[in-house]
């Protein structure tokens, strides 16, 4: 639904095009859309500048657009026009001197389509403009993000009640989609990675034939999409039977340095120099070589976006960030410990929006 | 798993490629990456040439790739450096005259890139030349397609088996979803429509609150999507109590036309005069203006491939293309029937794979 926040918004965008002298930007990554309209369907743009705020979409969401973001003039192709038609049609009426796109989301072949239907107007690639303004979350953000957040965590305390010995990791994965939709999910953020043993040594494992009988753990990474497309983001690790001292172990250095790093979080504070507080802890464990990504990202409307909590990042945390901290110790052949949070940045501080558990009950 | 099938499809990439007089080709949709060598992750490229074959991917997909393609030489890039980067330090080691990129799928902005880092080697932008050899289905494809019918039809069995009154249309999307998943299938084609009642007159309605009881009738447009990632895609129309005259009348109708539509595909006719077959059996019961898309698409590792079966259609039915054939007649305000199948193209005529009943059953 488009509201107030939604004028905010823009008027952001409009202050940054001013500042990049972009005359009006042509919106075609449907996050962005989304974002900046409440419009939550696909395949259409937006046209916005100083005077100009235009919709170009199709049929299909006819009904949708009235009901999300009516107050926003639409153009509606039929299916007999396609979409680089409609815009090399629509876009030189607004008579501009040139036309910001998203390079990041733009297609070579649409680039070029437009810019010969629009010639002389110069297209003016544009990199990142509305995903530096969606790294700062408004109050609306914050409570879709807090919703996707509930739905992630009441799925995952379903599917753990559900849970038998002679189950697979594939189907532990089905119950939590169906558990979180049941909830109120549109979906799950992405396909859940349950990993039972040494599958958890492997970061971007998904789910696979191994049962939960075959080891006394496992990981769970798992997420959920609120209804108007925020994502949630964690990780869990649980006992199954007898857990090897050498993972209770290395439980305890992720949580410390996971803790550690969240404790650290406040705004001013550089996303670099918060993951060098997890480092540090699983560094001085004698574990440095065993902690191979990043701690944290942001999320919102993307499953990843800014900032990037890393030790190559430059950016520097503010009030209305969220982003997930997630140290993980990986042991090759023998299992790996990764406990993730989505954390809010405060005016002073910062507050952890998960809730779930971090005790490694059995 | 990488096969000769993949090798062949190779084979004919390269001959159009030298039809095209390009030398050598960086394939950058992964569906096309899938295509040609049988890796199912993501974010991977795929440099092809007579005597060139070169994957480019990362730290997470390096069991992935050994396991689905281990006879391909891959070039693997760690966190620190990103895809551009990679490419432009291997893409100018091959000494190439000029090399091809998929302008329907690459971005303005890695394009540019490319261009900076490998001047004065030129980009030549292509359109659509795996895209076009993908509308030809060999063996191994067709069992997928098998494979992904069956596991959305025993989805579709399974849910309707937990039908109540009481149930939401979103509720029953979830089942058949879950559904989909128990008997094997990845996830489902595509966000399942059920339409409840007057729903099933919006072509692109989703899953919503209504209730089985709240109308006789229901639609549900749904498909599943196989291991390997082919699509199937159907639509199914049930009563669920005593349903109006007018809409058996419709859904007489348009059951004759899918059928008559059926019968007429063979190789070497137009997908132009298939449409035509259905439409003017719709046309002549009085609802022309009632059946606002056109009759089908080729399925296959996406949803929605070539050929289209549409009044603007120009391309001819070859052996080895599936395609679904689904006429509708949506009559707003009072409800929607919409019949799909999935029909390969045989070399004497055509096999429809999709078996569950088109029995307007109660």
């Amino acid at each position: 639904m488009s509201t107030d926040r939604h004028i905010s918004r823009r008027q952001k965008l409009l202050q940054a095009l001013r500042k990049a002298q972009v005359p009006a930007l042509l919106v075609t990554n449907p996050k962005n859309v989304t974002y900046l309209t409440g419009f939550t369907g696909d395949d259409s743009s937006l046209l916005i500048g100083p005077e100009i705020l235009q919709l170009f979409s199709d049929t299909r969401f006819e009904t949708q657009l009235q009901t999300e973001c009516p107050t926003i003039p639409v153009e509606i192709r039929n299916a007999k026009l396609n979409m680089s038609e409609l815009l090399g049609r629509e876009l030189p009426k607004f008579s501009l001197a040139g036309i910001g796109i998203e390079s990041t989301s733009m297609t070579v072949e649409l680039f070029n389509r437009l810019t010969e239907k629009l010639s002389p107007i110069p297209l003016i690639p544009q990199s990142g403009v509305i995903e530096e303004l969606r790294q700062i979350k408004d109050a609306e953000e914050i409570d879709e993000l807090r919703l996707a957040v509930q739905q992630a965590e009441k799925g995952y305390r379903l599917m753990k009640s559900l849970l038998m010995p002679e189950m697979t990791e594939r189907q532990a994965a089905h119950e939590l989609e169906h558990g979180m939709r049941r909830f109120g999910a549109l979906k799950a953020a992405f396909e859940p990675i349950i990993a039972v043993g040494d599958h958890a040594a492997l970061p971007h494992y998904r789910a696979g034939l191994r049962r939960f009988q075959e080891s006394p753990f496992a990981l769970c990474d798992w997420g959920a999409i609120s209804p108007r497309g925020y994502h949630s983001d964690l990780t869990r690790v649980w006992g199954t039977g007898k857990v090897a001292p050498k993972l209770l172990r290395i439980y305890g250095v992720v949580l410390k340095a996971q803790q550690a790093a969240i404790a650290a979080i406040r705004p001013g504070v550089s996303c670099q120099s918060v993951d060098s507080v997890a480092r540090t802890v699983i560094d001085q464990a004698g574990y440095a070589k065993y902690f191979g990504h990043g701690l944290g990202h942001g999320i919102g409307l993307d499953i990843h976006e800014g900032p990037r909590l890393s030790p190559i990042s430059s950016e520097e945390l503010k009030p209305g960030m969220v982003v997930t901290v997630e140290p993980g110790i990986y042991l090759p052949g023998i299992g790996g410990v990764r406990i993730e949070d989505d954390i809010l940045i405060t005016r002073d501080g910062c507050e952890v929006l998960t809730s779930v558990s971090r005790e490694l009950e059995a």
